[in-house]
């Protein structure tokens, strides 16, 4: 059975149409068309009659990123581990070293920069300069297809091509102006959003892709598979962070349930906290933590030392952090998310040493 | 800006190809490749020559449903909010009532089924009758993409076209034998797998589509794009899930923290513990909650409410249940997952009841 799929994606060649035979000799090729993987194939005969040369949108999109100094992914292999809400407060974070950022939303299903960074309901504006990003700051912009949906409801229900063209659009069509960063929220897994990204951005240089990631061994399996398509598709991994690492919250911040019988929980926590009040107070000041997600196989710690890629750090599951990204606000700028925000900025510097971005924020400081 | 994206899908005709321009008449029209629309499509000479007619594969996969009594998908608009999860639980719950089920995972790049039914490293078979599911249980076959990658770390780079042709390979190739449920669990969005489902197993009737989402607003935001695609493409939603609706745990369960004055935490969980035995023992059997998603905008039963749709109820965000999937275990065999095994034991069989579906249980039993 293995053959029938074991067969590798040839898409680091670039020339090859989603819907190819097996053994495309790819559209570039001389034999495009023309040999016998070819027969039977849709794109035959376009491909035996094309001109040969590279992608004229290609150079379209070179000419947009020549101001954009680099070029993060943020990738996950597994949806809801928390992608969105990085790449959000990564941003943020970035801003507020005052550099020039710029975020693209390559989700087209399911966009949900736009909440996470409180631009909701917002247009996008065309000028003569291209489509112009929805600006939270002066200095960081965002490009998402929820601000192209008139209602939020809409399901885009798209197939891959017309997603790739969007995308493709994106990167053709946005002014950015001068970006110190440009931080691209992908989709999960590694289809056409991501095949289109590194297609499109790759000969413009793409700085390395951040993965996250939860300890479960579910996502890992996704992440292993995610840092493969990286190393074959020839992106480097800037790092991976563990998202959702247990949660920690005050015991007297808990509600208590009793359950009966047949199953119903009861709420006793009003006489739960007066009873540690009255008669356990030693136990008041107490933290419990919930491991959650069973990190029993090691985690992301073990597998990027197996995978032999960086581990930036873990960041708790903190209902204040999640509340913080319904709101699209920063973590940062109160002491709300005291659990989470310490974990992501010490992940964020890191990334930036390791990376040897810092001479930036010399630059701009 | 808008009128760029806002044109609809028109895949409800089943005849429009992925890369087809806008206005595209349909391949099975008489004016297939020959109206304006048509200028200048890559399709434009296949669909003016091709012999106009239903997609003959629909015939193949109509004798291969012939003995599945219902078909049942499980979506989600994000990832991560605990799909699989479900697919796995409710396949282990209805196979527990000696019912006949399959469970087709048509996650093409993130297949989580093998892992949580328990089946990793298995390998499908091929008779004269098909490709055989990999079976937990007599009653109880399963198909994934991931019996089929030798390498479980291989990334599966695949664009659109080449994941619906597996899809479609999935449903014209396995032999499913008699089947009272096929349970198809499908990656989170709107995009090709969902549209090919819908194309390929549509005229051999799907009884609906079960839809999985946390109370988290980011999540709702997609759920609703979820039930609009479910409306579009004619599929009856049998109702919502909301998971992980917050955090319970037996109290024993967590680990106790006490923080120091510099900030450190300290393991106290043993002391703590002996504490409630000896002194506090009416705390002992206590469950814990932490709400975790902020669910203050009124989750996903309020939304069911706007959106015209069954709310089928919520399921506890429970560490237990997280590792019996991690563990590819049945929650219902024994009672570790106390907390989160009844409320998904009510939620089936109010699917179950709500639909008719209970008939089958009298004729099974």
């Amino acid at each position: 059975m293995n053959t029938a799929i074991a067969e590798k994606s040839t898409m680091a060649n670039g020339d090859i149409p989603e819907d190819a035979n097996e053994h495309c000799p790819g559209t570039q090729s001389e034999s495009a068309g023309k040999s016998d993987a070819c027969e039977g194939c849709p794109n035959q005969e376009a491909c035996a009659t094309a001109p040969k040369g590279p992608d004229p949108d290609l150079v379209v999109i070179a000419e947009r990123m020549a101001n954009v100094k680099h070029k993060i992914l943020v990738l996950s292999g597994k949806g809801g581990v928390g992608k969105s809400t990085f790449s959000a407060q990564l941003s943020f974070a970035l801003a507020a070293m005052n550099l020039q950022i710029g975020l693209l939303d390559i989700d087209i299903c399911g966009p949900s920069i736009p909440k996470m960074l409180g631009l909701e309901g917002q247009e996008i504006h065309q000028s003569n300069l291209g489509w112009s990003p929805v600006y939270v700051d002066d200095n960081l912009g965002v490009m998402s297809i929820g601000f192209m949906i008139p209602d939020p409801d809409e399901a885009v229900i798209w197939r891959g091509p017309r997603k790739n063209g969007l995308i493709k659009n994106f990167l053709k069509e946005v002014y950015w102006n001068e970006l110190d960063f440009l931080v691209v929220d992908a989709p999960p897994g590694t289809s056409d959003e991501h095949i289109s990204i590194v297609q499109c951005l790759g000969a413009t240089g793409i700085d390395g892709a951040i993965i996250v990631t939860t300890p479960q061994q579910v996502s890992l399996i996704d992440v292993r598979k995610e840092i493969n398509f990286c190393k074959k598709v020839g992106v480097k991994v800037l790092g991976v962070v563990e998202n959702m690492s247990g949660l920690c919250q005050p015991l007297m911040d808990f509600k208590f349930m009793r359950m009966t019988e047949t199953g119903e929980h009861i709420d006793v926590s009003e006489r739960v906290r007066e009873y540690l009040r009255e008669k356990a107070p030693e136990l008041q000041n107490l933290i419990a933590c919930s491991e959650v997600f069973d990190s029993s196989s090691g985690g992301a710690e073990k597998m990027c030392r197996e995978m032999d890629v960086p581990f930036l750090g873990k960041v708790p599951l903190d209902p204040q952090l999640c509340k913080a990204s319904e709101e699209g606000r920063s973590c940062f700028i109160d002491k709300k998310c005291q659990v989470s925000a310490p974990a992501l900025k010490i992940i964020i510097e890191k990334m930036i040493e390791k990376n040897g971005f810092s001479s930036m924020l010399v630059d701009s400081a």
